[in-house]
């Protein structure tokens, strides 16, 4: 091929990738002011600069519910309470890893910590070839994994569902509350293939968002659930059961998914090893990974100094912009790209560098956990 | 009215009683025969003498499936396991009565017995207003009764579904193998309004069924589950899913209902307190139900002894029926109140008796066992 048509090709690939970066954010837009959510602007022009998180500066958090509350405990220095549940089908990645060290900063800002780890929900989507396998993946390898990422004793609560059955009793309580019909409106009746599925959606899911309201835990409280876009439908009805409960409505943080290291458009999962960093993987698997990732660059160097690089819709620049702490370093790095100053070599090295860092000290960190624990014995029905 | 008037229209009634007699035997032999059930005459042919259950010898035990391996356990002297759960929303009362019998009975044969107490059955259903309420009716009220008919300790297992949660992560397992489909077509859409009642009725009803059968408990075998008529369906998706679950499909014996006090044609219900003789009733208010119920016998004496009784749609001959334990007084009693001999004070004052005698004996054993039942302390969110 010429030199001229690969050119050619590489400013028809720029046009590609502005698509996809418009279509991206035609989607968000949409989406992040739907069914009563608003975005996040408005709250961050007035919120101090140490109350905004990671997320929020980085553009990861991208709408809420009813926030203004839970800020104001957080500014306040008071308690609150944030449930964040974990389907245990994979190992953990990098997408998990946006999401635990958002919780980590909001339990610096005084959050209590609830993480029912939804093994039961594995089982029922079939991700899990069993309920015990599904405890087993949560006890021998997430649990410990979670823990790693160093919460607070005594502010957090943990519990696989299987494991903490006195939640159905919560569970049971809630589902005459919900009819078939409001739940296939809210979900479509393709996602409620069969009786479990059902209860779990209208009743199990809605327990665990609403059970640190319990007496129990105090009593009607504030607080915060961090979900994904597709999630928004779970707050809706929570909130709706909440009110019949006399419970305060929960609020609603929205994050943006971790990327697909091979497409923008679709997200990490662990399911599918190569669109996901785990945070077991060794250096060489890393480097890589980050190698032959998705980037907002074209393929001719010379074309991407004239036009320029689309960091919105890099796979690469994603895993810096969502997990590195240092703002000014991130906005620098951002500019430089947008400009077509960096190439990707220099980021993948950058990318690959710090995604290998944090792995390492995420290992070491499990290492020392899983030491301290005991595996519980199985049940042998479960 | 003249009194030829009036035996007209006691040979009118006649007529009406004879053709209520017809629509039972019609929808009976209907029913008992359907979806696989068996009725019980070909076996009764050849179980010898002991091994027929009062229920089978007065015809209120009308159909089966799968019978045969439970009896040939029960002529062994083999253990075999017994499953009848109890909605624990009303007082106990002579429908209660039946089943209990029956089930001490099978005991005496050999059986080990599960009863589940239905407490969030009874929530789902509106038969109380809340969780909390129905396990105080079961703790306070309903409990205590039963274990006053005697059922042996060690053989026995007990619980309210409420304080056995772990029953749900069975109802978890269960429920994936049953669709929402699969569930209309057996119960119709009518009685699956809510989440919990989908739940309930396509995965908590079968785990109760299936319980005996998990390794905890022995693992897999021959089962046995005493049900009403109209609760078939139930057996047939509970055998339906034993056999994906590596399980004995369970047997079936189906019982007549308890008539109603006041119709044949209505069952015996605790909610409607003149349908029914509760175990707490007293002396004088059995007195008055049995004087105001609904008899097979003409309300003219003359036409009663020219045309006879029809015992079968008696009110008062059945509570005889169902719970004397003498076969020839039985049987002596049927004839006379066939040919007309037995007039209706005589059979009102015989039942009368009867009834007292055994609700006193009931009541007895009561007082004694709520000595022994420290109760339970109420969780305070249910």
């Amino acid at each position: 091929m010429k030199n001229n048509d690969l050119i050619q090709l590489a400013k028809q690939e720029y046009q590609d990738k502005t698509l996809i970066k418009q279509r991206l954010d035609d989607y968000y837009l949409k989406e992040q002011t739907k069914n009563g959510l608003k975005d996040l602007e408005k709250i961050k022009a007035y919120l101090p600069g140490k109350y905004q998180l990671l997320g929020m500066r980085r553009g990861f958090v991208i709408a809420h519910l009813d926030l203004e509350p839970i800020l104001e405990l957080m500014a306040n220095g008071e308690e609150f309470t944030v449930v964040s549940g974990l389907n245990p089908s994979s190992p953990l990645h990098f997408g998990h890893k946006n999401l635990f060290d958002l919780l980590i900063e909001l339990q610096n800002f005084g959050a209590n910590i609830h993480i029912p780890i939804t093994n039961d929900e594995s089982y029922l989507d079939d991700k899990t070839n069993s309920l015990k396998e599904s405890r087993e993946k949560a006890f021998n390898e997430v649990i410990p994994s979670i823990l790693s990422f160093g919460f607070e004793q005594g502010r957090t609560k943990l519990y696989a569902l299987s494991d903490y059955p006195q939640i159905y009793n919560l569970a049971m309580l809630i589902s005459k509350h919900v009819s078939l019909s409001q739940l296939e409106t809210v979900f479509g009746k393709e996602s409620l293939n069969n009786v479990g599925q059902i209860f779990y959606r209208g009743s199990v899911q809605l327990a665990q968002i609403l059970l640190p309201q319990l007496p129990e835990f105090g009593g009607p409280k504030h607080t915060l659930i961090p979900v994904g876009i597709d999630q928004h439908p779970y707050i809706l009805l929570a909130r709706d059961v909440a009110k019949k409960l006399g419970m305060i409505p929960p609020s609603e943080l929205v994050i943006k998914f971790q990327q697909s290291l091979l497409n923008p458009e679709e997200k990490m999962s662990g399911s599918k090893p190569n669109t996901a960093i785990y945070l077991s993987d060794d250096e060489e698997t890393i480097k890589k990974k980050i190698n032959r990732a998705y980037t907002g660059s074209v393929s001719v160097l010379s074309v991407h100094q004239e036009l320029g690089g689309i960091p919105e819709i890099c796979s690469v620049f994603s895993l810096l912009n969502n997990n590195h702490p240092d703002d000014e370093f991130i906005i620098n790095l951002y500019q430089r790209y947008e400009k077509g100053e960096l190439g990707m070599q220099e980021l993948k090295k950058i990318a690959t560098d710090f995604v290998t860092q944090e792995v390492k000290k995420y290992q070491n960190k499990q290492k020392n956990i899983k030491q301290f624990i005991l595996e519980k014995p199985l049940r042998s029905f479960l």
